[in-house]
């Protein structure tokens, strides 16, 4: 049993991109150790928007060389031979990459797939790199539904005035 | 000068109640020392949303006996003898209070009068107590407008999963 940890950068305000995805807000950090992160985990799930995202920075996807899989209702195998990509069954092949072996899993995004796999049960750790600005609207990091009630972790700080906040979620009332 | 300093509790993902104004997710923290923070005050400015909230409060409120300054186009002076009416020179009579001798000016919220007084300048710093809790939808800390760049100040951890982080605005880009 590996973990699924949803590690995403947010706004203080809770978004994870603005209203077009953009990203250009994202404070850069050089004392945060991305390689000893990406060396935790041997598999990345992620939506298509957040995938489309990984593959325009073309030579610098950091997801290169990694296993990817994607939930898509439109993207082709074919063109991507890369990825595994997830369809409507996949809650449940989540759920069967939990009991692989392996490093742990990293949910790279988006807040969509965050939200269904959280209400699944699926989801064990979150952890929001939250950025020093307010950007007042955007992609939400979680969408409308149920409350989730977390159990805080611990908090690192950066000298960017990034902190990373950790949390698990605690067991659902239904 | 006195400092205006916006206090307010949010959940982790920027809200600061639930769309029908509800705070009940607010978690209690019996080690929060209030009386110390509010020993810090002696001006109190918000919107009418949050007055009519704090009032319902009664007997609990604990505003009562403080200055209190409330912005709204609808409240009317002869119903609420207790508290100043700040009309649409809001902005103004707002700077004229920093200027006053005292201690600081809690801006206890909401959002959108936050959103007014930073992009006029008048905010020196953002406390937010952040909630163990995603809500997912709700009254925003920030409406749309302008990113808001913050230099991180500190965080203080407390038992319960709260974290108070404190930031203040950079220098403004127009």
């Amino acid at each position: 049993m590996r973990r699924l940890r949803y590690n995403v950068a947010t706004s203080l305000d809770g978004f994870i991109a603005t209203p077009d995805g953009g990203y250009g807000w994202i404070v850069e950090d050089p004392t945060i150790d991305m390689v000893s992160l990406f060396s935790e985990f041997d598999t990345f799930v992620m939506g298509r928007g957040t995938y489309e995202i990984m593959l325009a920075q073309g030579d610098q996807n950091p997801l290169k060389g990694h296993r990817v899989l994607v939930v898509s209702g439109t993207l082709k195998p074919e063109e991507h031979p890369d990825i595994e990509i997830l369809g409507p069954d996949f809650v449940s092949r989540v759920a069967a990459l939990k009991e692989e072996n392996g490093k742990d899993i990293w949910l790279f995004g988006g807040g969509k797939l965050f939200r269904t796999l959280i209400d699944n049960g699926l989801v064990d750790t979150l952890e929001l790199a939250v950025m020093p600005v307010l950007l007042g609207s955007g992609i939400p990091v979680l969408p409308p539904g149920d409350h989730i009630r977390l159990n805080f972790q611990k908090v690192d700080s950066y000298p960017s005035g990034i902190q990373i906040l950790q949390y698990t979620p605690t067991a659902r009332k239904h």
